[in-house]
């Protein structure tokens, strides 16, 4: 999916901003030797190039909050803010590929994958090359982590904004592992796939810190008022949680060739969506259990799989749920059109994002 | 080894904060579920009670830099950060344990495998409660991580010094990661095992963070001048490098009922050591090389490598080495005693610890 900028001066903005800060890092990296120099090229080449929706919803939103106000931080406070945020969904990438031992991301290798082909003497083929590409994704990932906080740390704005960011960022973080661990526990059978759970869990995963992150400090940065933050929010966590439910759906009824996802991967995963909780629920799942989670399913079964959760209600029940997110994204953002509400370019950005959701196929 | 400081008020101030902190996040945990509140719950009880080496030695040596200037912050600053350092240590012996695939510390177990033991279908018994008990470290280890970062950026001194603070911090962390990264390139074959890598890997994994960074925590604290920051990282590098060949060698030839590690724990993992760095050299490497990384080792077959790594001159290589870097740290001391310099208390709680790491036993 597009950024909901398309300015592409701002894209290239925070490009530059990444690469400047991944270099500064390879460069430090170089007093520890080749192989940790090699890890931070190795990792900058994975890490830009996505297509930066985040720091974009970040940029926008704030141009269109400061717009009347004039209270205009310098660019380079704003874009290095938006570039952290970028890291740190990179970070939560890696240490989610550590954990789900995952080797692959949009169908060629993640940074686990290349540090695993790119070992010395086996080349991939054995369990110490495995270890090493999972262990360098690790390490990185805390550095990433440890980078994110030391922006925000040093951002330069008064002592009560720079302390409501870093609340912010505790909250995220600590909001996101939560989801994350719920998501182990569910694959590890921990506790019960019911739906409550997985909405929760895909709402503290996903939205927090890819949608209402970046609008929250947006807010902040603009020092818009709170009602302005609540309304952004609450448009962030439905905005959030109907994109990735429409993931979900595109990794199991979408378009492989579109969507890029290695196809039925969340199948073959045993990965607990919504999809799968609505189907446990039908007189269908007797049929589909035996093959969920099963890493081996070939293209025609995993097809027939998807003919059984589409005839069963499960991708109907999830489509709904997307679109009342959206509509419920709609509806706070329709309220909160006033005076002294969310201004107009703002929800015009919102309104973008959501019909993009809507559409979506990649 | 017990602290340098063996006050009895300070360790308990210590411990309460990190209680207190544990208890915040534990009650902070219970909005995302029953589980993520018991790992919370479950890391206070294996974070807490340690020697507290690191957050004395801040406290110690910071008291001693500002008795006589009088520029004492508030207890609650110091003890705050000198929990965080504690906090640190702990993430890093999470995510260590995870890469090192350990289950144990001191011969209980460790985080990883008290969650393995409490996964409720399994009890341990399969690979998806190991799944279970190595996520449920890595994201803890996330989340402390990120706790030590929140705690420097947010505490109460003017902006100079927090911004040292956090640059000091950066670099810790990096310089640990870095060396780590290494240790794990010489675990699987990626670097060659050579005197100097593990030398300087050592010296990176352990003297930065554990000795380095609550010496230079408490003379940024102190405002104490340029020089005695020189002199006490210097000294802080020396006694950290001797702290861990200290290690290295009680692994091997220490008393297990003394030191209370898992005994020939690193001969049956194959860790790369000076120990073993100066076999290799010798005539002696043939005959240590096919035990070397053996799992499965005996305690007579590890008695008799321990014999052969005595006999080929390793013991007393690494017994040098640790005086070698316990004189220089007496000299870097003795060199900084001016009117100027290190203040004659700090000197004396820097002796003491070199003493002890002298004649440490456990």
């Amino acid at each position: 999916m597009a950024p909901v900028s398309t300015g592409e001066d701002l894209h290239e903005s925070i490009q530059s901003a990444l690469e400047r800060r991944f270099a500064d890092r390879a460069g430090l990296a170089e007093a520890y030797g080749e192989e940790f120099t090699r890890l931070w090229r190795l990792a900058a080449r994975h890490a830009i190039g996505g297509k930066l929706l985040r720091p974009a919803l970040l940029i926008d939103v704030h141009a269109a909050l400061t717009a009347e106000s004039g209270a205009v931080l310098p660019r380079p406070v704003v874009i290095e803010l938006a570039a952290s945020i970028e890291l740190l969904h990179y970070a939560f990438l890696l240490h989610d590929d550590v954990i789900d031992g995952d080797l692959t991301r949009r169908r060629t290798p993640n940074l686990i994958g290349a540090l695993r082909e790119a070992h010395p003497r086996s080349r991939g083929a054995d369990e110490t090359a495995l270890h090493w590409g999972r262990s360098g994704a690790l390490l990185l990932g805390d550095l990433l982590l440890s980078a994110v906080h030391q922006s925000f740390a040093r951002i330069d704005v008064d002592r009560e904004r720079r302390l409501r960011l870093l609340d912010l960022l505790d909250h995220t973080i600590t909001e996101t592992v939560a989801g994350e661990y719920t998501d182990v526990a569910l694959s590890d059978g921990v506790v019960p796939p019911d739906l409550q759970t997985i909405l929760a869990m895909t709402a503290q995963k996903t939205a927090t810190y890819s949608f209402e992150l970046p609008l929250r400090v947006a807010v902040i940065l603009a020092g818009a008022p709170a009602p302005v933050e609540a309304a952004l929010t609450a448009a962030g966590r439905h905005l959030g949680l109907a994109f990735q439910l429409q993931d979900d759906l595109l990794s199991v009824f979408g378009d492989p060739d579109e969507h890029g996802k290695d196809p039925y991967s969340d199948l073959r995963e045993g990965k607990e969506t919504v999809i799968i909780a609505y189907a446990r629920m039908t007189h269908a799942w007797p049929s589909i259990e035996p093959w969920f989670g099963d890493g081996n399913l070939s293209e025609s079964e995993a097809e027939s799989m998807r003919r059984d959760l589409s005839a069963c209600g499960a991708e109907e029940f999830a489509r709904n749920l997307v679109d009342e997110q959206l509509t419920a994204a709609y509806q706070v953002l329709a309220e909160a059109e006033s005076p002294d509400g969310v201004p107009a370019d703002a929800r015009q950005a919102l309104f973008t994002l959501a019909q993009r959701i809507e559409g979506r196929r990649s």
